[in-house]
């Protein structure tokens, strides 16, 4: 290879990326490395500044910069609403959405009989506890609308039910999609056409 | 948004890396903050260090971490051969081929009326200059078989044709095709067909 062991190294690991492979991580370098000064050189900076700070919120496990979230931390978020969510994207893409108001709790995935994952893989224990110590109201079950997602929010129905109000996004969100890859409009609709179960 | 100004940022700037978009540049976010030591510190290191160290040989235009490159650099690859390509990605195609042993020459782009490129906006004088001081005796145009790409090769075998034995890639390489989108071992059978203009 004419470029050094270094940038060598760099394209490997940049391959790694999701989205990425390694002709992809190639021209990404190669843009890097022309646009050191604009691009390159604060990207660097901004990685080593995020993989210092960044953690899991203690309470809901989304990303943040301390161990509780500004989520958790804002007493405007505390309306009695929790969110339940398979991954931070899709939080992510909830707080984008821009509509609810309430609080939030990641799982960290679905029940999942192929790759053995059980309740206790998830965070569904925390769930069950922050429904009995915090004041909840209504918890919204906003899982993706696969088998998966659907088995796991039936779970935890089964485990609330005489506690809160269970609600789930139901219209807008298509059969066998994704959080994640909805636009706003749709998650919108979603929520406010949330149904109880 | 929930994710803390640093990480919005860097998903951001991730996000104007060729081949991610916003989401993807998220998705890469989130994967890196999950794999803090494996790949998060250690990427931010290898950027810096990148960052700091790559440039541009002064002679080929290859991408090194000093002003001459390691095929200038190297003895061995003064064989009185010359391979032009447009591109660093497509010099980086033609070493993973592995067949070619001399020496390159980067032009950084292909004239192009539409884009007002000319010769001087190019590497075509330094190349020339080359050609008269290094001991050359081949010069083989490796341009995509673009309508730019063959355009450039025309005007670069006029600028050559008394000095040197001018040749091109020719069989394998697809019509309309580029250099980097091909597998080693057309850019093989391509090499070693190659025809005198
Ligand atoms: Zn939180
Ligand atoms: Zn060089």
């Amino acid at each position: 290879m004419s470029s050094t062991r270094d940038i060598d190294a760099l394209i490997e690991m940049m391959a790694k990326l999701p989205g990425l492979g390694p002709r992809s991580a190639r021209r990404a370098v190669l843009h890097l490395i022309r646009k050191r000064a604009q691009l390159f050189t604060p990207l660097a900076d901004l990685m080593h500044t995020v993989a210092a700070s960044a953690r899991e919120c203690l309470n809901c496990a989304n990303v943040g910069t301390s161990d509780i979230c500004d989520i958790c931390a804002s007493e405007k978020r505390a309306n009695g609403q929790l969110c339940v969510v398979e991954d931070v994207a899709d939080l992510w893409a909830m707080e984008r959405a821009g509509v609810f108001k309430g609080r939030y709790h990641v799982l960290g995935g679905t029940l999942s009989a192929l790759d053995a994952i059980g309740p206790d893989e998830l965070r569904i224990p925390k769930l069950v506890d922050r429904v009995t110590t915090e004041d909840i109201t209504e918890v919204i079950l906003a899982l993706n609308a696969t088998v998966d997602g659907q088995t796991t929010a039936h779970y935890i129905a089964d485990q609330l039910e005489d506690r809160v109000t269970l609600t789930s996004l139901a219209q807008g969100v298509p059969i066998g999609g994704e959080l994640d890859y909805l636009d706003d409009g749709t998650i919108t609709a979603a929520l406010n056409a949330r149904k109880k179960l």
